[in-house]
């Protein structure tokens, strides 16, 4: 059992899922978010209101800490200016504290969108090359990069997790291949933090699921085995799915909708549009 | 759910199988082949006898369809005139009407004879040179190629499915590793058919069977997830099975009698010996 | 020295500048092509007008040799009748032909636009997978696989030559990478048919040039050594050059004009065109 | 049914775990080791005692069979001359014994140490480079190059079983993925027997865990399908487990203990300190 | 003939070697950098200071270009918040401002220090993970991921540049390999302005050292063909060489002093020592 | 300049080859091989007596050398307990003895034969898989892994040369392109010498032939350039060569009649037949 987890995003969709799973792998849960406090603390756990995007803030909320989970970033397309501060300053911030404070290993919520561009016909393992769809999706390769970096510099772990879909449900298509359920993300971030040895390493975020496009061999130590399948949704989503168009980036590339949204204009909406279509 | 959907060999043994789930997939199912006619006409199946080298013919079967489900050909070695009739014309005619009729993809009876020259010691994926074991295999890399030409330059979609031995059981120890079983042949066509995009692919046609010698995972995206598995059939097999030899490529070879086999002439005498020989 | 070889479309232009080489290596060169008789027959030449996708013709002419340099089709894209016939039904009958008399080797043309839809900004080895970009493409993949085939099983050797730009001079900007130099086309032949063991082989026909966009490594042991580069005609075609579109395939990929041009239409005077257009 | 199997080091750990299975593989099972006799021998099986590095007494062991299962040898890292007689030249004299007596095919206890210096966060498929870690690997890749010459030069098939951390239970933090269960051996070396015809072919023994950090795919013809998944241990295991080290080949190598261990000295203290440490 | 160039940092060591080719290449030549002017302006060169990191003033830079040749950042380790600054920001604003200015094409001066901490005994193609050494190459890690983004995007052609050891001379042993000669680095933009069609691509500078550890053949069709040889300089260099260490980061690594230079602070430092060393 | 270089098989044909070479790289040349004396010794080279096999008398040799260059050992095919004691336990004595007295560097005579029964119509780099052809093959592939291992466990770093045919003349058709010129070998051995740092290294040694059929890139950064070409020798030898069968793995392997010899026979009498075959 760890000493201390410092969860990034604590106050975000996903993060708020993390905390209870990471309360039960340490003595003491320090989250972090922008927002002035967390609802419904744990027992074990200390919120901490921080700017990631400011060195010092960071310094005090990791100090002491044996690993950090980085959920803290906006998960969603945005102008340049902003995934600048948020995404890449604020990863620059997290591993520097990380390294400076003696943290262990960082587990990121990297995402599929830094290889999105790739089409889906093509299985890609973690070793496909950088090939973002948005600025989100470059600041995504940005810190993978930098946690390349702090490795083989400096011996700080990563676990670079490139989530899929992360949803409560499957609600179109593309999610058939591309879904992350919540109990899968719970076993990954927990593989993730208890493989004993994972010196810089890339792992898929996504479910057990029969269409899924990306192979998670070369991450097989991990000890990363999903067990949800989205193929139970088909026959819903697949009945109220719009048709699709080959020579379409969005119906055709890794990163769906995000593969044809403007860059710095949020994708989001196209996907919500997209659900609804049929 | 599609509108229509076309089968050509229908009349065959593979074909015969398809005609129920097809017919389940889509408004109006078009089945034709050779034969004057067929028995048993499911309620929304039409059937129209044609000669599919001939390209008038196949033009009007093909009008207004959404998909065409290619399985009429001949589906064992023959002279080379019988091949390039029926498995090469034939394959020009049915990509060629469907490009004109406005036919989106093609579901392809492809085979494992187009790569069966490789050894069953290499694991070989779908990226695997194409290797032919005889005319028959030949012809089913042209249509491959076919395929991919009419995606690269006319974005007509094709699913090659590379079926191995499909059978109704187990009857020779090599099935032990190339068996696809009939509900698995229903599961991958439905696959090829429903998967919402699918541009040029390939994809082995081949059951869940313990000893399989070929990988799949590079057509994952499209969700075809065998459950049958030929190792139940083991003892019984094995048991009667005559010797093998390392060094005849009939036993070493993917493509099993087809890698011996005389040019031109039927592997299927050939087959049916070897099962008894024990 | 080989006492007979065998050389088919020598009234082509390619073939033409064939013979004279090939003579110097056999005692007895015979030439065959549509045309009733060639002129300037030389010492060891005999010409027997044959039609190459007439078997029996093929035969008479194949009989005794050591050798065939299989260059007699048609050399650019062409209605899908004519390339069945010229094409693939005339490469069937040369191998089948020369498997009969006892030929060892088929020393053929092959073209780039076996694999023409692949992007020139992926350099591609000999073991890139066929991607034809027109029929006349699609006929040579065919008869890679043809001469795969006799290969493994009847044990006839090829050298599948992937000719590029064959021209007396460089005319474009896309010849600057492509372009095969007459001396370097018969260095290409004669290595071809000197080296002792060829086995299934596939080599570029390309010189050596600067912007060479393909690998030949793995047909280094045949000893193919181009001697011409394109690139000093650099200076003259890129000043008359027109300007290109990185998204227009024919700007883009390895086949050139061929990428854009229709199914069964001529490439040629869509080259032509293009070489004046600025 | 096999006429006659050989079973070398019956007297060993995993040699005995085999008698009983292997007897039921065959009509007559011979097994050997250098003690003067074995307990408890099955119907079918009679013992002789033999010493590996002499010729001729193997060679008499060998008379009349079809298969060896070769697992006598040195087990653990020990000084380069006791590891040259018994695993080097043991391996030379059962090789030339099996081919001068006919025997079919070698079925081999390889290792894991014969790649031992690979990172775990390398997920290695069985074309890995040699990358041996003691004197013990070394031997091991020496048997499996010898393996390769028998089948190149003289046909006989081996099955080189690179054999994990075989133990009755899981005992440290490392076997969660590296474990092999006896089950799972005995099913492995049941696969390497009954499979038709194996080539010279390299397979990892290795259980169906969920950190198995190597890919068995390549030997899928084999049908070796684990059952047992060691993560069933991992609650108890990681509870006592040591804190590990990612700069520390004892940590981040395939090897384990084996990467550190000084060359010529056993690595089973290494490895039962280790399992205490905590 | 391009109607105008941009060329930013003009008043750098590199850049400034660049004016007079570039002016040849264009009609007009803008160039720009920190510096208020520049001295001996060639006649159809413009000289604009601007500051990289602010969109607006590159805005007016770009007006009207047709390329942009991009040397202008930090060419050395430096402080995080600099190379956010110089080498992060100024990459996004050249990219946006040439995207919204219409320039077809960015030819940047990236650098081997975006791969550095490969191992030189790994010869590395230009797909090679990204393995930064320093923040420097970190930031060359997210210009060419922002390259591949502005390409599948928005069709923006960029050639990457790796840009190694570019020095007058050769003056340590290291350079023996990585030396890029000054009429080389000329030679490599030319070919990088010239190539008709680039897409986003990646090519090493270096010149033809006998010792070059990095593979160009990807990059091929760029036709660029370096000329000078560092090994010329051998004798002299190696004779007052300081012995290396094999296990020195520093004497291992592709990126030479970079590899373990401390993050932040400057390695140049450390390579002058170097060179002096012996 | 090293202080002292130990040169094993200094008697040799190829180790007299390289006295003076060696002799001009370091102060002290160790010469030795089991001759009681060498004839002509230079100024700074000193002539030791010793068996390889003996660690003692290794020892001795070695006292202070900064490289050892290993070419002592049987150089043709032998009787496996020849190739034992020369050529394995030979090589175990030299890596030993060069750790325990502190050599940095073993520049050992590997040889084709180590992967000689790859098809030469397969281009190999320096990864392809051992694959011997005789039991002097089998030894090279042993001394490799050893080096390996030493590398890994202890630091020594080796360069494995793969020699091919190292004779003064071309005299046969294989020759063509496995010639290793005596002036290239002093090249490769000079390069494998003077390269600062190496690791564990292969480099394959032959000439810069025109039908080369391996391929050295991965070596690249040991600068090693051939000067010779065998091709200067093709119009003598073809002219005389016999008729080559592509079915005979002496005419279609790498290792050429060592591809065929019987296991433990001379291989040098078949090539001597071989060449006057015709």
């Amino acid at each position: 059992m760890l000493n201390k987890i410092v969860l990034t995003g604590a106050a975000g969709k996903l993060g708020g899922l993390l905390r209870a799973p990471l309360a039960a792998l340490c003595r003491e849960l320090v989250t972090t978010d922008l927002a002035p406090g967390l609802a419904n603390l744990l027992p074990n756990e200390t919120y901490v209101a921080a700017d990631l995007s400011q060195l010092d803030q960071v310094m005090g909320v990791m100090e002491g800490a044996d690993m950090v989970v980085h959920f803290g970033a906006i998960g969603d397309e945005a102008p340049w200016d902003a995934i600048l501060q948020s995404n890449i300053v604020g990863a620059y911030t997290v591993w520097e504290a990380a390294y400076r404070q003696g943290v262990r290993r960082v587990v990121y919520a990297s995402s599929i969108h830094a290889v999105g561009m790739h089409p889906k016909t093509d299985f890609i393992d973690t070793t496909a090359r950088h090939r973002p769809d948005t600025y989100y999706g470059l600041s995504k390769c940005f810190a993978e990069d930098l946690a390349s970096l702090y490795w083989d510099k400096r011996g700080i772990e990563s676990v670079c997790m490139r989530i899929y879909s992360c949803e409560e449900s499957v609600n179109n298509a593309r999610a058939l291949g591309t879904w992350l359920s919540h109990p899968d993300l719970i076993r990954l971030v927990t593989a993730a933090i208890t493989t004993p040895t994972t010196g810089f390493s890339i792992v898929w975020g996504v479910s057990a699921n029969d269409r899924v496009p990306v192979d998670n061999a070369r991450a097989s130590f991990l000890g990363y085995r999903p067990q949800d399948n989205a193929e139970v949704h088909a026959p819903r989503v697949l009945a109220q799915a719009a048709a699709m168009d080959p020579q379409n980036p969005e119906d055709m590339c890794h990163g769906g909708p995000f593969a044809v949204v403007p860059l710095g204009e949020s994708g989001v909406a196209m996907i919500k549009a997209r659900s609804v279509k049929a």
